[in-house]
């Protein structure tokens, strides 16, 4: 086998030089070499170079940069998926090989990025608590893995649902998403140029592509979903799994006999692809054909190796309908489905909600791992108040952050413009970042030592006054750079040894500063700052204190100078 | 006694109107006529008119509109204040009269608030399980109560550290704060004329204000910490209670003892009142003045009635330090100082972290219950990564979600330029709309039902695609309504019977309600459904169905211009 690595031209690499730098200053990406089965696997990370000579690596999702869209990113996985044997009727499933006691390089390479062993790996795979999206026709992307043992991953969005979006547009966009730290990406468009729009995204796609089948499905009958059926379906399932699609969101689970548990609802169904399945139900008063059907849908993607995602067609659309009867009856049709596609060796995940208050979201984990086997869960949010239309990125980041903690294994996120408008690339960027903040958050909470790292890196940085390094460690580090410029421009002040909050006599990380030198000259630790000795040493830091104290009036006089008058200017929280 | 009412002016409420019309459109402030004891009190709240004929009452921190800066408020609590009696040592606390047994005008006003009875406020005052700020000389308050059995409170913090702020603009920033939703304010400056611009933000300020008078007492020794003494102190309380503050932030629970515990942390002390206590100490070698004359400051805030808000100068601030012994030595101390408060009747809170990873959140609201006996917990965040400077609006209203539903009665704010930079006006909106959120969140957690109106009052607008109703009913109107803006600029729009984000026919929203028209042409219910003879409606509905498909294709004739190229647009999630 031939070493896999990114061909990367020095003109592309150049340019995607100057665009990570605009992101990121001093990072670098980088390559750890792993060796599996004669392969040479080049596993990306992402280092901060540090001030202090050191440097920290964080989990990467952008891909190798500097690449032509129209060449596509260089096939990574081409290789390693042409040496593998199917199983019976095609099965090159993830799944397949793992109960079968394989390690894929797919798997070998999630474990150096998680930091495991690629037999931890394999085995959760076995056990179906964790689903690798790994279509065997999208060999660009890099191996990512979903599941509650793992570091908790995010999806993003894409797709236009308007006209005239162009094909570029769509692949600038899984970039900015994935640069930002999109683990997936769904492209969900319903506009023209479908077929050429996804094949341009996956081709571009570093990270594994999502899709909901049924919105092109129902293009393909012009809006009537009553004529949508099982053949039409299964066709497209084809063209999409042929392109590369890695996991297709499926309705499977809304069944006739659920319609009516929503209709008390104070939002009814609020699934695209829910409110469709329900209305082919009723008007046909036949039962969901990709229930009736399952057993084909699993057969065709084992071919692939694509992943369901089983969509939650009756989650709540606010919180008056959260954990209702319809919402778990259908989480229960998911639970059985599941089993049916693990009998296929086909990985699954589950899709959860939407709204639910905070006091309700631990009961939808616990449901779902109890209801789908462990299968790795897929919310959406959830929001944890109806009443902020404009600001859902962050009523939905507290409830992403708690179910994420609970054992959520990924967390589609919410833009600020949900309920209320197409998401511009600001919008993207500022979703991104909040479920960043939100899968981060519950990394920690689970006892992720690894995902400490870079918090403890960061207050270090802070706590040292190494303002560049605090925003070299930032998920965002051109905002916070220029939150920093706007009350301290001048590059002096990068250097400054207090808070630009506080100014330098009241900073109390400065005044800690003093504190611990204080208590280095004297020797001070516990046991002697209650000896009666330290009254005698106290006194001999004040009789000759003039530096401690000098250093509060030098600090006066490097005060920095007021900001322009207009804004308000507000003092931090003490 | 005479009926106390706000002295509002023609032209000043013309312009009042004019301001609130711009952020809360279709809103007006009404008061609610309470009878008290011979008093006739008016309790504010503002109402938002919907659409269709009916109205909600939301909590309202505005404030009188339209009045002089220069005159200051209306003086409500004047004649209130002015009838009652003293207790021992000129005693007027609330917590003196709930003692007592007497039902304050105050509590029958926070009682019309909260939608509880007078008795209830007095006995949660009077077992420390609530603080209702009220100092005796900020008689232009409108009452509000602070405690685990109300609804959750959020602080803003405003004053400037640096020089050259105008009185104006902080007079402004307390009206902003406020008008978004802030329940008390902190005025947090260091800077010149710290006197005069306290006494016109307390003039102007609708809801209670809280100082940390350590910072005006440093001023006074020309920030030589060493210099600083009670005596000193005492004068600087006395000065601040006669202007009217409400409560006292005092970091009396930083113990010389507790100083060396926090040498191994990362970040040291991050609270510039406690590191200013713990190198006061360190320098003396005594124990905190705060501390050992106590009872002191428990006498003087007696006479005034300012609530003590007994400050965590020992909090951690990272990730790192949470949940440390020096954070829970500290802690212990605030419970003792607590008892020694109320047996002087003096109101205590607790102010609580900093930086705390999810799992570790309930563990200081119980410790703080538990040492503390069930004082109002009073908590800063918490911050629940330290990763994303730039976002801790962010990072922090995860954390402040959670706390709030735990048991923390008041949430204060962090702005996006927290760490970074002096937030002005929109850091501030920012800052007060996520915790508005995280406080509303909290009360939905707790199962509070008056909160749950509001998010049922706006999703059964978001059904019924009553958009304006949906931008009246948001916490932030005109952010709403501008998003919606930016995709659908049509006046007709706002009547259009379909998401913006999805058009007409993939609206799930849309295809529901041609769902339950079906559903309700037909007698559709839950048991029907199952039955037999559904098949028959079902034909029936597909053979005279053209109204229905009809709208879906009537509605693609009417989806959305596409949005002007440039800004790359994304599909909503499914």
């Amino acid at each position: 086998m031939h070493e896999q690595h990114p061909t990367e031209s020095p003109h592309a690499a150049e340019s995607s030089a100057r665009e990570m730098a605009a992101s990121f200053p001093n990072s670098e990406r980088v390559y750890r070499a792993v060796s599996h089965g004669g392969l040479d696997l080049r596993v990306p990370a992402r280092r901060i170079h540090l001030s202090d000579g050191s440097s920290l690596d964080v989990y990467d999702t952008s891909g190798p940069a500097g690449v032509d869209a129209a060449a596509g990113l260089p096939r990574l996985r081409e290789a390693w998926i042409a040496r593998r044997e199917p199983g019976n009727g095609g099965c090159v499933t993830q799944r397949h090989y793992a109960r079968r006691g394989v390690v894929t390089a797919e798997m070998a390479f999630v474990a150096a990025r998680e930091g495991c062993t690629a037999e931890f790996v394999r085995d959760e795979l076995a056990a179906g608590r964790a689903v690798l999206p790994a279509n065997r026709c999208h060999p660009e992307s890099e191996p990512m893995i979903i599941g509650r043992n793992f570091l908790v991953k995010i999806n993003a969005n894409i797709g236009n649902s308007a006209v005239g979006s162009s094909i570029d547009e769509e692949v600038e966009k899984v970039r900015w998403a994935t640069r930002w730290g999109a683990d997936t990406a769904m492209d969900l468009s319903t506009g023209n140029d479908i077929h050429a729009t996804r094949e341009a995204v996956i081709r571009n796609s570093p990270v594994p592509v999502g899709t909901v089948p049924i919105y092109q499905a129902l293009e393909k009958v012009n809006g009537v979903i009553e004529d949508l059926d099982i053949d039409l379906f299964l066709e497209t399932l084809r063209e999409q799994a042929e392109q590369g699609v890695d996991y297709f969101t499926v309705h499977a689970g809304v069944l006739l006999r659920h319609v009516p548990l929503t209709s008390e609802r104070l939002t009814g169904i609020v699934s695209r692809g829910g409110s469709i399945m329900a209305k082919w139900c009723l008007a046909h008063h036949e039962e969901n054909f990709l229930y009736t059907h399952f057993e084909r849908l699993c057969e065709l993607m084992g071919e692939y190796d694509v992943a369901f995602s089983l969509g939650d067609g009756l989650r709540p659309g606010c919180i008056a309908d959260a954990n209702d009867e319809a919402q778990f009856a259908e989480l229960e049709t998911l639970g059985e489905l599941t089993r049916i596609a693990w009998e296929h060796d086909v990985q699954v995940m589950i899709e959860g909600p939407g709204h639910v208050p905070m006091d309700r979201i631990r009961e939808n984990v616990e449901k779902e791992e109890a209801l789908c086997g462990g299968a790795p869960f897929y919310t959406l949010g959830p929001l944890t108040t109806d009443i902020a239309p404009g600001y859902d990125h962050i009523t939905s980041a507290i409830g992403a952050a708690m179910i994420g903690w609970h054992g959520t294994s990924m967390l589609c996120y919410v833009t600020p413009k949900e309920h209320l408008g197409l998401p511009d690339a600001d919008d993207v960027k500022q979703g991104v970042i909040a479920y960043k903040i939100a899968a981060h958050a519950a990394d920690l909470a689970r006892g992720n030592t690894r995902a400490r790292e870079r918090d403890d890196a960061l207050s270090k940085a802070r706590f040292e006054f190494r303002w560049e390094d605090q925003f070299h460690l930032a998920l965002d580090p051109p905002t916070a750079r220029s939150y920093h410029d706007e009350t301290l421009p001048a590059p002096a002040a990068k250097q400054a040894h207090f808070c630009s909050m506080c100014g330098p006599h009241f900073c109390s990380m400065k005044i800690t500063e003093d504190v611990r030198r204080f208590a280095a000259e004297q020797g001070l630790d516990e046991g002697r700052a209650l000896e009666e000795g330290l009254r005698a040493k106290s006194e001999e830091f004040r009789a000759g204190g003039a530096a401690l104290y000098g250093t509060d009036r030098e600090a006066r006089a490097q005060e920095p100078e007021p900001v322009e008058a207009g804004a308000p200017r507000v003092a931090p929280p003490d």
